[in-house]
């Protein structure tokens, strides 16, 4: 049986995930306790997969993931990625028997747990029935259920699965979060990359590189090879090299398979515009409607 | 007196880049609570400067600064970026003074408080001395200096005029962050732009656009005006526009005043391509050696 590692503890959104895409009668699951233990598990063959948040629709990039792409330090050269999964993301509240009683009120609830990122998703509803109400930051929507379990006057934003394995949890309300269109995207990593699919141009390519910080409009042209060879580009993001100030690694995801004439074509070209690269691999398009970042 | 909005309370980082900048003899200090605050105080004609965090060298973009000039809710409609300074940052701990009898030791430190990027700017310093010591992630560095001066058994990192406020406490080391080069970079925002410098090639101008969803290579074709008309990208980020999940809006900044004439010609062209584009203004360059993304 094939093991996986997610961002735990068990009810994160990761962890939801996770068990839809890698069932739990043909995988174990390895709860990691931060994103770099992810990396660390599959390297080291601790597990065979691994799934990392990599961006949500509202928020943007997660940018410890960013950084763990960036293998500034060599830390793991066999990372591949292997798959992609998107996660529609609604956030339940979740409290106490007694503070639902009829209507939710700031006067039954002294303060809220959960991440920032879900604060952050859930402005409308907070400020409409609990403004004022102190908020509390954790590391997960998972750990602010749990604290919530502990205080019978607290409450969480937190997963309706995390309101199942705390039994002195009830969900207070559902969907509160101001989107409906609140998704997460992941991204699996293995130490091998995947074949082609068998539908064309179903597949995309992850790549990370930096550019010679000497050489003037060197991104500018390493974008244009994308555009000479037909791969439009689904993501791009950038963080600073730590090598010089205000150089930066870029990230990049693009449309067509590693092992595709024109993709190798294109890899082979821009070697001369950049100064290191690395290609993680390619795999099957997770969402099966059009995600372009410029077309 | 012109007056100057910043992110608060003082002794802040921010604090102490506005005191260099805007010196307290020639114009006034306004603490905001939120960076938003200050755009809301610029906007609203409450001071006539900004300061705003928008990068640091060693962790990337300031993520909230980034969605303030995404204006999705055009809120802010007047405000121009109108210069930038920069700011080299060290951190210090501080503590009680009977912490510091002899060396910094785990055992007379029951927490650290400080902001999330400080712990991860002082990684080495303490894994050596206050490796296991519980850490406790605040708002801002001036908070947890605040937070320690109350808790005779708890230590903060944060500047070294925070620990001046502060009679309580006092710098039990100095100059703890990994980097020596670790520099944050702010703008100023106010609702004018700035005059071209007298020096050639020394300006820069910040500006964001959406490009059309549907057509392909167009931020390729985008960043093609900037290298046809000579205009080098000093910054280029991204964020959700939050109009259709996994479409962008691109904050890019670049060489060259917005009057000069190959830049007027630039950002015509620019119109054929992109869905949206505003233009923040122009601005002396802070750093005078260079800072480029592409060359």
């Amino acid at each position: 049986m094939k093991s996986v590692a997610y961002l735990g503890p068990p009810s994160t959104y990761s962890h939801q995930v996770t068990l839809q895409r890698f069932p739990p009668d043909q995988y174990t699951h390895l709860p990691c306790i931060q994103i770099s233990d992810i990396f660390v598990a599959v390297e080291s063959g601790k597990t065979d997969l691994g799934v990392v948040p990599f961006e949500n629709s509202t928020n943007g990039s997660v940018v410890q993931t960013l950084d763990l792409f960036c293998d500034r330090e060599k830390s793991f050269p066999s990372i591949k990625v292997c798959g992609e999964a998107y996660l529609d993301v609604h956030h339940c509240l979740l409290g106490h028997p007694r503070q639902s009683n009829g209507e939710i009120s700031k006067d039954t609830v002294s303060r809220i747990f959960s991440h920032p990122q879900a604060f952050g998703q859930c402005e409308p509803f907070l400020t409409k029935y609990l403004k004022g109400v102190e908020r509390v930051d954790v590391s997960s929507t998972s750990k602010a259920a749990d604290l919530a379990n502990k205080d019978p006057s607290a409450v969480a934003i937190a997963s309706s699965i995390a309101a199942s394995v705390h039994p002195d949890l009830q969900i207070l309300a559902s969907n509160i979060e101001e989107r409906s269109d609140n998704t997460t995207r992941f991204l699996v990593i293995s130490k091998a990359t995947a074949d082609p699919s068998s539908i064309e141009n179903d597949d995309k390519t992850f790549m990370t590189f930096t550019v010679h910080h000497e050489q003037p409009g060197a991104l500018c042209d390493m974008l244009m090879v994308f555009k000479e060879f037909g791969m439009n580009l689904t993501s791009i993001s950038s963080r600073p090299s730590l090598i010089v100030p205000w150089n930066y690694i870029f990230l990049v995801e693009f449309e067509g398979h590693q092992d595709a004439s024109h993709v190798k074509k294109a890899l082979h070209k821009m070697n001369k515009y950049c100064q290191s690269m690395r290609v993680f691999g390619s795999y099957e398009r997770g969402l099966k409607r059009d995600k372009r970042l410029d077309g």
